[in-house]
């Protein structure tokens, strides 16, 4: 029964299941069923249930269900493994096996090298069509990507690539450079994988080769592991942005969540203060107008709003690539106008209900300006913090929101409260 | 010069080129190049620069760029146009194109059916290998995937999908039934695409086929336009989030902007009142206490802080597929727990520095609790609000942030004046 199980259940849901067993029946479910398909449940587990099956495989069998998998696959696991034992099965495996997967393990892990994998199609450009779908006909169990072949020529430089398409489809014996495209997107072993991921999403490519610097096609980036690193960017940014540490996990335990959260808010504190500090060098002012400290949740609350807003815009600008250099000034020339725009309108509704509430002119007006400021320095820095971060080497996202708010509530409470003390005798 | 150009550079590319420049010449450069060409860049282009570059065709030369193109990408086009022009076009397109367009035109643009192609590769079960080669050699042009065939039986029921990699290396003569993998993942054409998004990334796939109701193969949706619905749903979840228009680009002009941004505004200040009301309420304490004011912003800013985190991760597990209803009491625990324990770590620090500000030991005390019960709620509304819009019916991404720091900014103010009123005797 069990086999006919894992036979009509994909690798993917069978590990998913296995996920949520006890060590021990895990361990007794890998000893029932056949190398070759635990290896395929092994690569589509997760770090836990891949560090839990290890665990209970002698060197000679991982080494077995490694026999079945890509190298980029191995490499990750490799990767997750203390020294001793990483060194022990790297002993253990075919000489030429190791040396590829010791080569992977070289590459920083959020490169092109790091999630490149050596299972590709490389054919010689004077080859005929006849040849290399014979040529193709041996290899192709052997690889990721069928349908891109790379093309290199007498010096093993990578010149092109031809689709399997038109192999099968050209009549005549040709050769494979008349029916190469010359002009292909390849990315080095050390770009970031985030610009590997761009390149992907923009050319439409289900595989980008890698190359050295001699131009020598050293590995491919299949587009399954890019949906990986655009879902792992896009949670890094939304959890690098509002302070959540980018390792944690839906299913993170509580002490784990803490660990991951707690930093974040002692720095949010420290930058709280001095929000505090500003407030508190008008505490005169306050004691004297009590409706100031009633109207302060809306300065603040607003200009952080807005600035956030405008975060969000350039941070998915950045992610997809269409934010650059070039259009900055423009770019901060306009969220500073938004910020006017939009800081004078609800102004206007915000001076007036105040006015409404506590009958006091002065104090419509000054909420009036403080938003207009407010919003017009939320927009700037909603701007400048992201593109200051990249341009500093650091990700663009990292508390952008903590560090926005903080611009705003200080910015926001000087503004408020210091036009409130330069009109002090109209407002008591 | 200008067809060596077009040879050398990327449809996309010259796409992006075209799109900075203005309409005349955008309209000169299409009568220069040939159809092909032009409908390679038209495919690969943004939407304005379609819509310029139609302007100035004839529905004759319209009709001719899109016998170039995918069904589904004509779709798309032909959905932006004002439903005079569409219906011309439709009526000068050959009946079968026309037909199949009319088809998807008609299903929801963020389901599967709206995202799906027809350019399928689909052979019957009974075919053998040489016969399916012989069929792919002459297909094989006109679909956009090659590599995963799919299979039917003799009611044209979607039964399975070979790998062409499998049909090349089967040495005889072989069924293609005996090559099928009859487990394959399939959705029908109302499903979200965000759920379809889900499936490719968890299974791996280049393309997923789409079936009507009775199991017979419609359509096929790519991994690149997988891929688009992913940066997408991803942009639409940040700006969501924050009081972003989904529709808002990054080249949005100032207007477009304001229009994107100000109706969320508005909104964050009606929100943002009911933190001054809560406030104004406890006037007569702040008057007595004003260091309460000074405080405050730590009180609100902690707990807007903390609830964004927890909303991140909610909002990432939605979207990931990995946050179900199943494990929601557990985790609202667990987020409960994290706001206690990050609320009495941040709060006692907090509580130290207002003592040795103002001297005040039952200041320290009250802020100590007042972070403690706001972290507590802010990490259970975080983790409320997404759950909720999703069991509305709504996005769960929507205004949420919004929503949230109101949550927290009215609670945390509600607690933290509320004890300074019970304890005012210890307070002057
Ligand atoms: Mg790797
Ligand atoms: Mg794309
Ligand atoms: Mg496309
Ligand atoms: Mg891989
Ligand atoms: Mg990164
Ligand atoms: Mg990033
Ligand atoms: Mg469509
Ligand atoms: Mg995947
Ligand atoms: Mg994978
Ligand atoms: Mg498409
Ligand atoms: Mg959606
Ligand atoms: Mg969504
Ligand atoms: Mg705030």
């Amino acid at each position: 029964i069990k086999e006919e199980w894992i036979e009509d259940n994909h690798p993917i849901d069978i590990a998913e299941a296995l996920s949520e067993l006890e060590a021990s029946e895990i361990n007794n479910f890998t000893k029932l069923i056949e190398t070759e398909d635990l290896a395929d449940i092994f690569e589509e587990s997760e770090k836990e249930l891949q560090i839990d099956i290890l665990k209970c495989k002698s060197s000679q069998e991982i080494i077995e269900i490694f026999s079945h998998m890509a190298a980029d696959d191995i490499t990750d696991i490799l990767g997750l493994l203390p020294i001793q034992k990483r060194k022990k099965l790297l002993r253990h495996m075919k000489q030429d096996d190791a040396l590829v997967v010791k080569n992977l393990l070289g590459y920083d892990k959020e490169s092109a090298g790091g999630i490149m994998t050596t299972e590709y199609l490389l054919l010689n450009k004077n080859l005929t069509t006849t040849e290399a779908l014979k040529k193709l006909k041996n290899i192709a169990p052997d690889t990721e990507i069928i349908d891109t072949i790379f093309i290199s020529d007498d010096n093993k430089k990578l010149v092109g690539s031809v689709d399997l398409r038109d192999i099968l489809s050209s009549d005549d014996n040709k050769i494979l450079e008349e029916l190469m495209d010359d002009n292909i997107v390849k990315v080095t072993a050390d770009v970031d994988q985030e610009i590997v991921a761009q390149q992907v999403a923009k050319y439409d490519l289900t595989v980008i080769p890698v190359i050295n610097n001699s131009g020598i096609l050293i590995g491919i980036i299949t587009v399954d592991d890019i949906i990986d690193v655009i879902e792992a960017e896009n949670t890094e940014d939304l959890y690098k942005m509002h302070g959540v540490d980018e390792e944690e996990s839906s299913d993170a335990t509580l002490m784990q969540s803490v660990q991951s959260r707690l930093p974040w808010m002692f720095i949010n504190l420290a930058t709280a203060f001095l929000a505090t500090f500003t407030v508190a060098i008008f505490e005169d002012v306050i004691s004297q107008v009590v409706a100031l400290a009633a109207a302060m949740p809306i300065v603040a609350g607003m200009g952080g709003n807005a600035g956030t807003q405008t975060l969000s815009i350039v941070i998915r600008g950045i992610a997809l690539g269409e934010i650059d250099f070039k259009d900055n000034w423009k770019l901060l020339f306009k969220e500073a106008m938004v910020g006017i725009i939009n800081g004078a309108a609800t102004g206007l509704v915000t001076g007036l209900i105040l006015y409404l509430m506590y009958g006091n002119y002065y104090l419509g007006l000054i909420i009036f300006l403080a938003m207009i400021l407010n919003l017009l320095i939320a927009g700037m820095f909603g701007f400048l913090i992201p593109l200051s971060l990249q341009s500093l080497g650091i990700d663009p996202a990292l508390a952008s929101a903590i560090f926005l708010t903080t611009v705003t509530d200080v910015f926001g409470f000087f503004v408020f409260l210091g036009l409130a003390k330069t009109f002090l005798i109209y407002l008591i």
